[in-house]
């Protein structure tokens, strides 16, 4: 783990046509904040219960940490169901979301759970007295491949720690939080993220994706389209790999563009897209599962008043946002993998780093060859 | 707590043209067991981690409680989704159902979640090995009423005690496990179930459904569509009573008729409109959530081969099944309330007994009435 | 159809808490227009393409008749398929509507749908031009029992006609537009229309529902929840009766609440339980399909604007209106019902009017026996 | 149209992994046959009701043209809903196909509805008396850029042309049919087809894929991966383009595995994904709506038998058939471009065809370019 790690973009390749906002993350989105947990312990032979440990926790605050009482305007979409994410059944009856989001491994999304409601519940104790109760929005892959998963290691400390180290500015990628023990296309990687500024002619609005990656196999990896991972899964041939079943990849989608619930279920299918584009065929056993949310307008909880006024985009302008989600989405994947590192876990299972300098050269390559 | 309750069809009022099965209980369907855990612990003022606490778990295990390794097809139906049912993404996108489901109150769902994790687990070294990881199905309501639901006094014992007390036969029903705490139509009353078995020119099919009902008020109770409600609402008036956001319901449908997971599906539709012939608007803060199985066809987890073969009811037979999914649920619901006793709770709170006198004596005079 | 027929509330009887409207019909919300063409002609035995024939058309027009410029907020809830109601899958997409909607005979929506893409084309003569194209809405229930339906008598020239006479004000109800040869629950009568108005505590909304009533089986009729339908079953067992795979209703709701989609689609669900208080479970064969619409916000087709100002109800004001789509559902129902006559047709199949004297009779002698 | 225009594998241009069927169509299916009625008179300025007219009819026949009487198992999925395919919502209710397929354009659905239902009323006199009614199932896209299309000019007499000229065998591709006057990514272009047929490990199944393309635009062009529109939107930025609210894809998919419903209806999903890599982000007023069937279980319509014996497959081995669907979208798309000749319609608006030479030269230079 000591070579250094760069984003896509450092590579010289860019998604798309719009461009990033300041930090190129989720958090450009203002109010949004992200914190890790990571918890990496012990290698060698599976002991359940002991380790070897690679998971850990992230949380997306909105609304700067008080999305309980400033609750933003929420949808979503379910490309492949074969996965969870709690909290998910509210957030689409009421178009709304009160709590932070937990990204975690499958095992644990009922620590996760519990962890939530404890730290919320002393947040606000009005929680179940006067107020309202609330149901925690946690979503999960399956890093079992290098991680103890059945031996539960994360507790309520480190859903904890995740929502007090979450801030604003440049998030931490690859294998950390969440995404520790995680794999995207047979390579090492599960968090990454990106972000669009759309320019001023469209809106000047910005939207975030954060991933917490963990699907596909090498052969069908492509970069900005670039059938990279068909070269690519030669040479790695001869390493084990993951069986079929495994694979999914949960997406965090953020934006300050005014948004109705309905066209947040819109833009998340766009997200789907961009997963597509990567190279995933959503496996029968994964769980592709999209969140969105818009902080332009919050229903504050406490509010009692008749009706709302709200400014809502007018449809006719949307499609730059579909195009920057899908864009957005592609990069946040590719950074997963281009920031993580060589990881080893249970039973010394390797997850390799995507070699990048590689995957450069065959970009390089074929942008040569179009000149004609 | 100490005068005798019976259910509904002991008082003489039957709903419906089809006959209950052997106990009138979901058990009613072979290899479907239930089990409870109740706790009730203190009285009189809230103390937030002390009490007083009225609550449980109610575990309905298919498959004789194998359903790991004897996957049933499964589908599902959401009325109003404020409310949550983990696992329930999963079950809509595979149509099977592969662990117990546990029903609880909303703040303590991460803790059965992850106390089924650890009885799995330990019953099946496998998972997160060599097989899959699961996701538990954990169906809630809220019952801050009369339960120190913030106190979160639900522990993977509880998860235990009902997964093991589970069995055939008569169902325990009232203020029972997850229901202990919780009250319909301001009455007291959690736990009921019902079911139907069809005449053999409809198939002989046996179908069940159990509820874990929290939702309503007074004024629109209905008993097989007599307004009994709008009468005993004056009687009750001086009652103090739940505000309006309180209020869900989960129901549970299992059926050896031979059923597809869409078939489920829309047999889930019909529990709804029971759930409204009952009284339910199917309030805003509601969670009104359906799940269902049939045990006819398993699928085996280990199962590789390509194909399988399913006997399937044709959908031109399907129609007496909707007639007794209507009809199992609202004799379910009436079954929680004519069982359950007056029960105090936090605060003092009182959720009084279903006066069930007086709704007989409404019921004959109703069908006197019609003597003309 | 000599006999004098009248509205249930003009029988002493009144569904629900709520008043209804002026008019207690979908029109008293203002800018809804209704109008119908009917055709009745010949009689005896069917000859397929000559008769005889009791089929035509029913009109809505949101937007006093210019909903294609006034395009208004729109959802919808199928709670059961076996129907059709064109242009839907737009409407849930957008969650706008921008055409009338027109309601039908099965094998004649394609027909209504070029009558209504004539019209409009005749009166916006950009569509298709500089203007963008439009799905036509078009709902259906199949009136074979009484109508020649393979003979697709239903013209453009009727859809002019119930486009045209649309108006504010009371509704034709009973056998007429495209209700003229339906039934509900073994008894004549297609459409059928109710309103509630709100107290000014609740916001002073209309909501108003159009039904075309084509649903259910004699012994299921229940009316304000009494089981009416059991004592007359017996009563008409010798009349021959459609066979089981018949049956379907659309439900059009209007308000002028001001709603998002969502909201209207989660109302529009509360449609649905309205349906099951009269007896329905939503057979197999059965199209019950609701379509709604908020006239509050329009969104005009031109509008280029970048955002909307949308006023939008807070959600914790909703259940009101929950409540008075149920009940306006039922009375909507009930109206068909009761102002329908004995309806003669093909094969000189007869749909008796339902005996209203009977049912008051029952209502009271039911009311009279609570008192005790 | 005099040019010679190939199909993309003629240009040594193959899609993803598996082998396409015998001839690369969707009637490679056994049991599906493919018709077309087009359309093409007048050229010049847009005379409403006199041309010019680029449009027409496609069918898809299941079950030999019986499908009437053989149902087979359906499902679909909506990526974009701002479109049409009438009989949707019975298709997801039921799981069953009952009727053909139609394409043609927006404004002809009913024409196409009424037609089909003379047709099948005559081919089944049982229709509407003792036997059921039927519902269409009527896909369109929007051809105005080339075709009068507010003129209706496809009449019953072109749907009964489609039906009975369709057979299986080669599919004739291009400005043919339903999709005569239609556009892909700004290029001329709208029937295409191509199917996969899986090796014997995998099942030996078939699955075809035919689309009515009608999305895009230049710039976002990728020919397996490979953005070719990039590089080909300089040269043609000359060109009049059709505004950004056109386009639409209506896609049907067959195949011979032996489905269920809920896994044909996850198989459309990966449809909808083929349809992003060919660069669509599903824009906000395209209609991306796909129908997929499977003929490995017909469902007789006159069986009254209570159950039926099905064979299904197991979903571990799905994704082979994910990845096919994938596969044979991009390929079907990329086919509808390759032989789509340079069209010109209403207003000399022109639809330049793919120039496949450049699209080689560049297909060549990039995989030249990862030799290194």
């Amino acid at each position: 783990m000591t070579e250094e790690r760069v984003r896509l973009r450092d590579l010289g390749i860019a998604i798309g046509r719009f461009e990033p906002g300041r930090y190129n993350a989720i958090t450009d989105v203002k109010g949004v904040l992200v914190g890790h947990s990571t918890i990496i312990e012990g290698q060698g032979k599976l002991r359940r219960g002991k380790g070897p440990i690679r998971t850990g926790v992230t949380a997306i605050h909105p609304s700067n940490g008080d999305v309980f009482s400033e609750r933003v305007v929420s949808g979503g979409f379910v490309l492949n169901g074969a996965g969870e994410m709690t909290g998910r059944t509210q957030v689409m009856e009421w178009g709304l979301m009160e709590t932070p989001i937990l990204l975690t491994n499958t095992l644990s999304v009922g620590s996760c759970s519990q962890g939530l409601v404890k730290y919320m519940v002393e947040r606000y104790p009005g929680i179940g007295v006067e107020q309202d109760v609330l149901l925690p929005v946690v979503g999960e892959c399956d890093d079992s491949w290098l991680n103890d998963i059945a031996g539960r290691h994360v507790k309520a400390e480190h859903v904890y720690e995740a929502l007090k180290m979450a801030r604003s500015g440049p998030v931490e990628e690859g294998n950390v939080g969440g995404g520790t023990g995680m794999m995207t296309c047979d390579f090492s990687g599960g968090i990454g993220t990106s972000s669009r500024r759309l320019p001023s002619r469209h809106g000047a609005y910005t939207i975030g994706v954060l991933v917490m990656s963990n699907f596909g196999r090498m052969r069908d990896l492509r970069v900005d389209g670039l059938p990279i991972g068909r070269y690519l899964a030669s040479e790695f041939e001869s390493y084990s790999k993951r069986k079929q079943s495994y694979g999914s990849i949960i997406a965090v989608l953020a934006t300050d563009a005014p948004l109705l619930s309905l066209q947040i279920n819109r833009l998340c299918k766009r997200v789907a897209l961009g997963i597509g584009r990567v190279g995933s065929h959503a496996a029968h056993g994964s769980g592709e599962i999209i969140i969105g949310l818009s902080t332009a307008n919050t229903i504050p909880n406490k509010s009692r008043k008749r009706t709302h006024q709200l400014t809502i985009l007018n449809d006719q302008h949307i499609n730059p946002l579909y195009e920057a989600a899908i864009e957005a989405t592609e990069e946040a994947i590719l950074n997963a993998l281009c920031t993580a590192h060589d990881m080893t876990g249970v039973n010394n299972h390797l997850a390799p780093a995507l070699p990048v300098d590689k995957m450069v050269k065959m970009w390089n390559g074929f942008h040569k060859g179009t000149r004609f």
